[in-house]
């Protein structure tokens, strides 16, 4: 996946939002940062004032493939100027403000860049430095605040980390994968009929083995095996394998009591 | 948030998943973890045979306030052994593996952990070594894998984002925030009636000054104005400033005209 120069080969994925890290103290974070922004799809990050100056190379090592983000980034002097071709600006803020201003979930926010980016509107997100986060005049500059629900009792994100929930957010919102699926590979789920064959082929050996030999409980244990059986989505392939597994254990034992006959003959 | 010996106060928040790391290799990772896991309430972690022995100085460094987590931890020599207690169990996977296996996502798998933690079934999060993942025998202990709908184009997760997106999903299934709010703190959304007297108070300064003289285009006009001011949930607070502003700029006007009339006049 990462190229031997300059990382994996990434391109802006249609329209998507605009990462905008405000006075970031460590380009460590700034590589994590990139990292992050890819692994949800996100292309354009933009640093206002970082501290340290750029280009720094410490980001480029700690991009870990993601280092056309920051070859393709913009540095400016301030939000305004990071903002200024903007239609729609959310500023993430991690405690509460005495400010009147509308504050959308990580979700939420998801949703609204998804809808605003359909309309074509460039949407940026603000992301505040290390320490002490964006300040009132950065938040002012914003159309809605962002809280992520976490931990109340441990709100403390890293940069990195904060960007990842906002870009995993961000794929999730055209992401169409179903919750639960069984990967089944070169295989299929077996129909009800082909697990009837199997349940029989084990009753059968279970009656022959004398396993199920108490009348008035055999149905109760042949309805549990049955329950136990219907619970797994068993593949064709997996029935394959129970049906030997079922066919050697009761060769294993007839070949047995044939053995402990020809014992006893034999004394 | 973190106190000054030891870090936060964090203490296990119900029935929650235990996080297993499985050969992690670098301490400063195991370090991120658990403030990952601290971020998304998640409090029980384990390691399965860490690469450089255990306790490492490094993670505590890292933990930035949740070192309780790395005090409270376990190690364990197998994933067998690390999963023994365990009911249900579920490994992350980044990349399609030739096994038949159950596949979740993010989002499925918390509300599935969730669902079983609130059986008091207990239950595991298996995370692979950072360079390899979890091999085939690892996965082979599990009910189930994950794997997260992210860029296809860049896979690669560093280990404590990828405990960041499990973490902040867990956090999620309990979370009621609604996905939009007005934080209004000492003032509220003001009523209609109210927004109607300010409607009013602009109009009849508007009309004063002569904006709205052009009298077929005045009905757009102020109704153009009022789509403007119903869009907002403004509140009495900004109402009150919006009077201000208002009266304070017609005086401005009706001063300067005062003040051109007397020039002339001097004239």
């Amino acid at each position: 996946m990462t190229g031997r120069d300059g990382g994996a080969d990434l391109r802006p994925i249609g329209h998507s939002p605009v990462v905008i890290l405000v006075r970031p103290q460590l380009a460590d974070n700034i590589g994590a940062v990139a990292r992050a922004m890819a692994n949800g799809g996100l292309f354009h990050l933009r640093l206002v004032a970082p501290r340290d100056g750029w280009p720094q190379q410490r980001a480029w090592n700690n991009a870990s493939g993601a280092q056309r983000l920051l070859d393709a980034l913009t540095v400016h002097d301030t939000v305004q100027d990071a903002v200024a071709d903007l239609h729609r600006v959310f500023a993430t803020c991690p405690r509460p403000r005495h400010i009147v201003k509308t504050v959308l979930t990580a979700r939420g926010a998801a949703a609204e860049l998804r809808e605003a980016c359909n309309r074509a509107l460039s949407c940026g997100l603000l992301f505040g430095p290390e320490r002490a986060g964006l300040d009132n005049d950065d938040m002012a500059q914003a159309d809605a605040l962002i809280r992520y629900p976490m931990n109340p009792a441990f709100t403390s994100l890293n940069l990195a980390q904060a960007v990842m929930v906002m870009a995993y957010e961000w794929w999730q919102t055209a992401d169409e994968t179903l919750p639960r699926t069984l990967m089944t590979n070169e295989t299929q789920v077996a129909t009800k009929a082909k697990l009837e064959n199997f349940l029989t082929h084990l009753v059968d050996q279970l009656d022959a083995c004398g396993f199920l030999r108490n009348a008035p409980k055999r149905p109760g244990m042949v309805r549990n095996l049955r329950h136990l059986f219907q619970r797994g989505e068993i593949t064709e392939q997996e029935l394959r394998t129970l049906h030997g597994v079922v066919t050697e254990l009761a060769l294993g034992r007839r070949q047995r009591g044939r053995l402990e006959r020809d014992m006893i003959e034999k004394i």
